[in-house]
């Protein structure tokens, strides 16, 4: 017998409500029955983005929305400034230059956040700048951004802001509105608990007037038929059904917690691992600005990065992710996000104190254990 | 209590092992794990499409495939034959125009098939044609089209053949290479038996060339992109995990029944529908050229098609498609495609009797699902 944990940035697990959701008979999506889900649906992401204005579902993975969001904003020619602090941001400028905008890169070392001030330099210095492409968590690094400090350098300019929340959303806070948000961008997979498949993305009414004059080409992402089709409790192509029905499960889920109390639960898991880390002598490969998301550890200098994931997952059910790109081999990522309560932390500390002692690495054997425990009890 | 029955062309009904296998608990797709998945639904699909080539699986539904097909093969400028007899035909042109490609439409009355002549002499007509687009089966009027000619007509030119059998697929006879097709484009929630989301997409080696040189702005759906991450048994960006696990269920499912007899099934249905429909004095809107997918059924004068798709889905739980567009309450449309068999087809034919008779229109009680039973004895 094995259990499985699965502690990945996206997938996240699925609470037996969503699976449940999930294998029920199909419906129809023209009909009164899926557009009664749909308005719930509609009703409830505006909750999670934290926005009074639309938010859109669109059947793709994250990637289908950044998409959007780039299509429907900008076209060919234009400016916009891309925040590249990890693979994630790299997105934001391949999005853009596949589309023949011009991305100016503000490059960060990875594991670092960017600079508030250099991106209010990089403004003032190109007035040409329309757009403002972000990430709230770097997935591959595990650093957060400070989204409300770029909102307020952003918002009185012409320029709008992008974020992609895919990584991040309905895990730790993001006031779209508040923070002065143009488009936020996420994914099912990730804080919402479902599979992969579902793509948002929400539209302030200063981006909807880029929309209306971007002529980059777009069909399948162009949100131009998606808000005729939303305003009729429709969507112009065949929605992810299935996942829609599932999504009101988790967004019910969410709005029981509380989203503070949900936005709390991370801080605390989160806490409690890079406590564990510390406990065990690892050190965090973005010690300045970690996420409440996903910690990314560096591996110790005697340990095989890629073997000791390996091992974690196929020897013992234990699934954690490794590095990406340049990180490959040397961090390894333990995602705190979704349907992840306290126990499941204590169960991957323990299944990585049990694969570093089996690998010869020397530590007090449930030091980290104790140390995310004691979090756990404040 | 009320069962409901699904007879709509998309999404059709999910046998109970897709069902199941949606429910599971998900896993993460970098793993030794999904790499196996994902290499059974490449093979499983292969068998589908009846094709040695490369079919692509696309976190979208159909429409995205459909715009994967237009940006991956065509560039701004290029000229296209779009055939159009319907609304989906109207899809092709819509999506060519959209990247700014000249659709030459060949427009042909909605409920009759295209004149395979007529596409050999716009073809001679005009050499700067790269690509015709049609449609296996045109769902809003049940037409079928004869892919097997016009593949005869086009394979010896420099345009390439792209079919869309997101309708279709799995359900009617359809030979990718033995016909020609250089594009053949589908979706989950039609002959596959799933829920909508996934994509899918064929590519011969002579389409293959077009998309090295197309000029199209694309990223999300760019198959060069899928390309090099299907040659390491992956995907580009995050895949829709749970679909293309039971993705391999209703392969495997249709792979037991052999696809011969799939097709032999939906031939017994649809003639069975078909001549139900005499027998109650119902005309066909498509007997010219009607497919074994759906059929398109016009409502007799006194009776109000709307009201009587509704009263059959609403009050009895059957639920069957009405008219789209021009076609709005002057059809109705009975599917038998996917997960279904004689009796959802007795059942759905009872349940048209009856709403009938409540309407007062006159006819011999119980004389279509008699009709119905001699076909299926037969």
């Amino acid at each position: 017998m094995r259990k499985n944990y699965l502690l990945t940035p996206g997938p996240t697990p699925l609470p037996p409500e969503v699976c449940q959701a999930l294998s029920r008979p199909i419906i129809h999506h023209r009909t009164p029955q899926f557009q009664a889900v749909l308005k719930e649906a509609n009703e409830g992401l505006k909750y999670v983005f934290q926005t009074a204005s639309d938010v859109f579902i669109l059947a793709s993975s994250g990637t289908g929305a950044m998409e959007a969001a780039v299509t429907n904003l900008l076209s060919a020619g234009d400016t916009a400034l891309t925040i590249q602090a990890g693979k994630f941001g790299e997105r934001w400028t391949e999005l853009c230059r596949a589309y023949g905008i011009d991305a100016q890169v503000l490059d960060v070392e990875w594991g670092k956040a960017v600079s508030v001030r250099e991106v209010e330099k990089k403004l003032k210095n190109n007035p040409r700048i329309k757009a403002v492409f972000a990430t709230l968590c770097e997935t591959s690094t595990g650093v957060v951004t400070d989204i409300e400090a770029l909102g307020r350098i952003i918002k009185d300019t012409a320029a709008v802001l992008v974020v992609d929340a895919i990584s991040g959303l309905g895990a730790i806070n993001l006031e779209s509105d508040a923070w002065s948000c143009d488009v936020v961008v996420s994914g099912s997979q990730k804080g919402l608990m479902l599979p992969p498949g579902l793509g948002f993305i929400s539209v302030s009414p200063k981006a909807f007037r880029l929309i209306g004059a971007s002529r980059s080409p777009r069909y399948y992402f162009d949100l131009r038929l998606a808000k005729k089709a939303l305003d009729k409790t429709d969507t112009p192509f065949t929605p992810a059904i299935t996942l829609v029905i599932a999504l009101n499960e988790s967004l019910k889920m969410l709005k029981e917690e509380g989203l503070q109390n949900v936005f709390l639960r991370h801080k605390k898991m989160a806490e409690a691992t890079r406590s564990a880390m510390a406990a065990l002598r690892l050190k965090l490969f973005a010690p300045s600005a970690p996420s409440d998301v996903v910690t990314a550890v560096c591996v110790p200098g005697a340990i095989d990065g890629e073997k000791l994931v390996k091992t974690m997952r196929d020897t013992y059910g234990v699934t954690i992710a490794g590095g990406q790109e340049e990180l490959k081999g040397k961090v390894f990522r333990i995602a705190h996000m979704g349907y992840i309560e306290e126990f499941d932390i204590i169960a991957c500390i323990s299944c990585l104190e049990k694969v570093l002692h089996e690998a010869g690495y020397k530590f007090e054997l449930g030091a980290g254990v104790r140390a995310a425990e004691e979090v756990f009890l404040k």
